[in-house]
């Protein structure tokens, strides 16, 4: 017996790009079907997508790579791939039952066919807004967790320096930098986030990079002593202008690079002799690889959460039809805090 | 009774520098003279200077920093101070007596006057060469050991790069390395020196970077399968290519960036996005922090030199009046393995 079609719109990627995304690089497609249910002996499930995640990450995999990335290039012509929150419909896969609300990397459309259920995780909690498994209980709360507590290795009363501030990562990083007894400020690039940082969640110090003409000397005004932490999420100048700042045996978690995702040639850093002066260990990491640590992540979050400790700000867009500008505007900047969109509530 | 005076010929550092140093921007004195004793209540001591050391990171001292640098700049005016090997003529310090044999931070000069005796080490094997206390033996070595071992935390079998191979610290981390079993390319800027690193140091390749148009290219060709470790003496553009051929969880220990040190403005560096997708740890170091090992590393490493299991070349002039060149020409890559200068043999 064959199943039901039922209607299924999706966000194509057309092509690949070099220099910055535009909305016209994806186009949404509402003439496709989907039936709901698969074959008796697959092991797949299909999930009907709730929230989508908008990642700087996503960037990286638009370009055409001659040799595998870390994250796989998109397939020109097909549906856009992130992390996002659903729900199963159907499944053939034991761990999973139709109802579960899940958790993982899915395509831009209202349903997904999904061949690796095993890479989903489960959610437990569902006395949060479900959104929050794309931002604060999911892959970036991770992110933020394993990148400031493990590779950052802080220690209380250090000096703090988040770039990026405000975003789905960073507002989480100083929060934790606060509960630990750090100084903490953070760059964000309008003043209505530097506000945010300050008023909502409690960083020292926050400044407007782009009203800041000499970074070398506005990172010197806010850290007098020197920087122990920087959590890069930006790189470039931002960067280059840090290394000045560093104090003995810093550390630099290299996160992210967003200022230079969408160039034609990077922009150049200047300074690494500091690494060796200043003693800095800069470390990169890929979350994928701490992945396996989520739900001991996501307890400890929520217990957090749930005393009031760690605040969090999404920037909600509706309709899967506004992905491709959320998409594009996070790369410029016009989200506050977590960018996801929402394509059904539940 | 007042001791005698004797003639004591020393390197002025004249002034501040920009750019490429220069054997002008040092002179030679001959008509300083020095008495042999201190006054009775002084825990100082004199010393006579054997062999003086020229090290990459003395450019630094030579430029004007505004704030204080990882080692103090110069005195101009005042004599060139480096790591050498002496012998002890007098001593108020209960540690020290005369006819020791020592290494530590003198002047370019015939007899030093130390006024801090307890950053000096004492000789006590002296059945190699004393010149041996300048690299193997003394500073660079254990940059050699520490940076190999502990920073770049080695594993059987990996892929290891090393440039400025055949200088002090280059010929021992490929050595270090092939004992450890791993694979090692060098890379040096003459044929001569390529052909030591094959036939006297065992590296498995070599190649002259001067001769190749394309690093990223000839990186590929030597290392297919990417590097794990990059022990890393220069910086700037073989940093650059470097990245790109990394392997995901490989390290780059940043000893010095000597290819940048004489630059009015360094090389920009455009490829740190690996850092994050090739989850790479560059971390640097300064080789001081670790002199309280000295004793550790020196007994290792002379019973490796005991066994035959690792070599050494070092390169001698002869002549405190061809120190400047020495120096300058260090940094041209004239010498072949360690430089040093010959004061007076004993």
């Amino acid at each position: 017996m064959a199943a039901e079609l039922v209607p299924n719109k999706k966000v194509i990627f057309k092509n690949y790009i070099t220099g910055f995304v535009k909305e016209t690089d994806m186009e949404l497609i509402t003439s496709d079907t989907i039936q709901l249910k698969l074959p008796e002996e697959s092991p797949g499930m299909i999930v009907k997508n709730l929230y989508l995640s908008c990642d700087p990450y996503m960037r990286s995999r638009m370009s055409k790579h001659d040799e595998p990335s870390y994250v796989p290039d998109f397939v020109a012509g097909s549906v856009i791939s992130g992390l996002g929150v659903s729900k199963v419909v159907y499944s053939g896969h034991p761990d999973f039952s139709a109802g579960d609300l899940v958790w993982g990397m899915i395509g831009w459309e209202e349903y997904s066919v999904i061949t690796n259920p095993e890479s989903f995780f489960k959610i437990k909690d569902t006395d949060f807004p479900l959104s929050y498994y794309t931002g604060i209980l999911g892959m970036p709360g991770l992110t933020a967790y394993i990148g400031f507590y493990e590779i950052c290795a802080p220690k209380k009363g250090e000096y703090v320096f988040v770039s990026a501030a405000s975003g789905a990562v960073g507002q989480l990083v100083g929060q934790f930098a606060k509960l630990m007894g750090c100084y903490v400020v953070g760059s964000a690039g309008s003043d209505e986030k530097v506000n945010l940082l300050k008023s909502k969640f409690d960083f020292d110090e926050a400044f407007n990079y782009k009203k800041e003409p000499d970074l070398n000397a506005t990172l010197k005004r806010h850290f007098p002593e020197g920087i122990d932490i920087y959590f890069d999420n930006v790189g470039g100048a931002m960067l280059n202008a840090v290394l000045l700042n560093m104090r003995s045996h810093g550390r630099i978690s290299a996160c992210g690079m967003i200022s230079q995702y969408n160039l034609e040639k990077p922009e150049g850093v200047y300074n690494l002799v500091f690494i060796i002066m200043k003693r800095i260990r800069f470390e990169g990491f890929v979350i994928l690889d701490y992945f396996p640590r989520y739900y001991e992540f996501v307890e400890k979050i929520i217990s957090d959460i749930r005393q009031g400790k760690i605040k969090y700000v999404e920037d909600q867009v509706e309709g899967l039809e506004n992905a491709p500008a959320a998409l594009v505007g996070l790369y410029k900047g016009l989200n506050v805090g977590k960018q996801l969109v929402v394509i059904a509530h539940e």
